[in-house]
């Protein structure tokens, strides 16, 4: 390993190895989540954000914007298809789908196995081609779909896209990066009311909620009650997986359709089928993540 | 902050604050979970092991035993919750329960809870006598019951305890600490004929683990595995929280009663009961905590 290689404000040198300390005093003061440097692969300011690519001891190549891990190649895959497959999978028939953000094009990915199985049309919108290209070059699994023919990338902010926009979409998915920084537009009621305009009438939106039940449950409250003013029914999943904060990410739900349980598939693969599709989800996997514990369960005990 | 309180080889100063860095090079190589410290309450090597009690900064007081976070007052609930409830919950009539480890008073303090609901008597068995000291001084609130009148402490070796033992219990509750140290023997074939010798004919054992699906499978397959060669009926479940690796531990369940679904509870309260009892446990996480990850799902998928 080449010190000189190694050089970026959140990385520091320990027990004579170098580490990437995510941290926030605003979103999690007083803990820290430490991954170990192999090699820095990228650090640039692009328009938009810090953009770190290293990679890592023990988590493969890992992206960072804004300081906030997004993606690391060991444990991606949960986080891509929690939120792809619990949205599919609460559709009849999730013909055209938009993705908002979703620039490491690991949802996308996702959704191309569901290509001629409900789903026709994918539309992806991210503000940062950048992103784009440099998850291609380096977390190429994540990205392979990026150029697949069947998938409309462009390169648009998210927010343009849904007020010029006259289509109507069946599901469309959020994957943004956290509110500090270019997607705090994201948390806000304004931006729920574009996803509804856009959304066909039995339409299920799913967007990152930046929380979990442990972090700030205030907050997370808040976000849930904000899409209720918007949405008839609501509901919050979490995702379990190492690299992100508290080892847990909620995934914010929500449809106008109140005849729809959120919670439960609406279709469901056979079990072969199954293993061979998904890695992390599955029809019990899509259930389980809507249980919270018993303090914050009330998040999802109300009435749609 | 009097920086002459703070040292301790696993307490390093990073931007100007003093932060516990959790690391195992041999168990979770290149990953590392911080706590920001107010204040070292207690650092003492005792006959067993290496105990350090800090004041931190935003998950209340914490116990580490030889550098792995044991407990903080912010969320221990959730484990002592989950290792307690799921066991007892899963037996019809669980009158007399051991504990082997638990010195931090926790599986007691939820233990407690159901006397005269089902259980009769409670007897704990702990190595280290120190540990029950200093939570009762530290964490008062876990170790509220250890001197409660109805549990009965005894300060010994657990294996030694159950090689003499005569008497049978319903549910033995296995809370030790990581196999590194002086708990090493309980993750062995030879500790769990031990525990099935203790067993009441349809009693239920639960064991922390070690592990989680994320940080070494094959570990953890292994262990369950040596499980299944004693015991007819093994599942395994996990428990999400932030200040275990990886936000997550698993414990396994098992059972001689191949009649007994583990993954559902046998007995369930009232709702509103349920809320008042627990802040983590319902039987609604019962099961939930069961369904694992599509890649690791086989674990539970087996003709038991």
């Amino acid at each position: 390993m080449d010190p000189k290689k190694i050089s970026h404000p959140a990385i520091v040198e320990l027990d004579g190895a170098y580490w990437f300390q995510e941290k926030s005093e605003e979103s999690f003061p007083g803990q820290r989540f430490c991954l170990e440097v192999d090699e820095i692969l990228h650090h640039s300011h692009s328009e938009f954000q810090d953009i770190l690519i290293f990679k890592s001891k023990t988590f493969g190549n890992v992206l960072v914007l804004n300081g906030i891990i997004q993606c690391t190649e060991k444990d991606e895959f949960a986080y891509q298809e929690l939120i792809t497959h619990t949205a599919i999978m609460s559709h009849e028939k999730p013909s055209n789908v938009l993705v908002i953000g979703g620039g490491d094009c690991g949802v996308v990915r996702e959704l191309v196995k569901h290509l001629d199985r409900g789903v026709d049309t994918i539309t992806m919108v991210e503000i940062d081609d950048m992103v784009i290209k440099l998850l291609a070059q380096y977390l190429p699994h994540m990205a392979k779909f990026h150029d697949h023919p069947r998938v409309n990338i462009v390169i648009d902010d998210g927010f343009k896209f849904l007020r010029e926009n006259k289509s109507k979409f069946d599901v469309i998915i959020t994957d943004s990066s956290d509110p500090e920084g270019p997607a705090e537009e994201f948390f806000r009621t304004s931006y729920f009311e574009l996803l509804s305009n856009a959304l066909s009438p039995n339409g299920v939106v799913i967007m990152q909620s930046s929380e979990n039940v442990w972090l700030n449950i205030d907050k997370l409250k808040e976000l849930v009650s904000l899409s209720r003013h918007v949405f008839e029914n609501v509901k919050y999943c979490q995702c379990y997986m190492p690299s992100y904060t508290s080892g847990q990410l909620g995934l914010i739900v929500a449809t106008h359709n109140t005849s729809l349980n959120l919670t439960q598939p609406l279709r469901t693969f056979a079990a072969d089928e199954e293993k061979k599709l998904f890695q992390y989800y599955s029809a019990s996997v899509h259930q389980a993540a809507f249980v919270l514990p018993r303090w914050a369960a009330d998040i999802n005990e109300v009435d749609t």
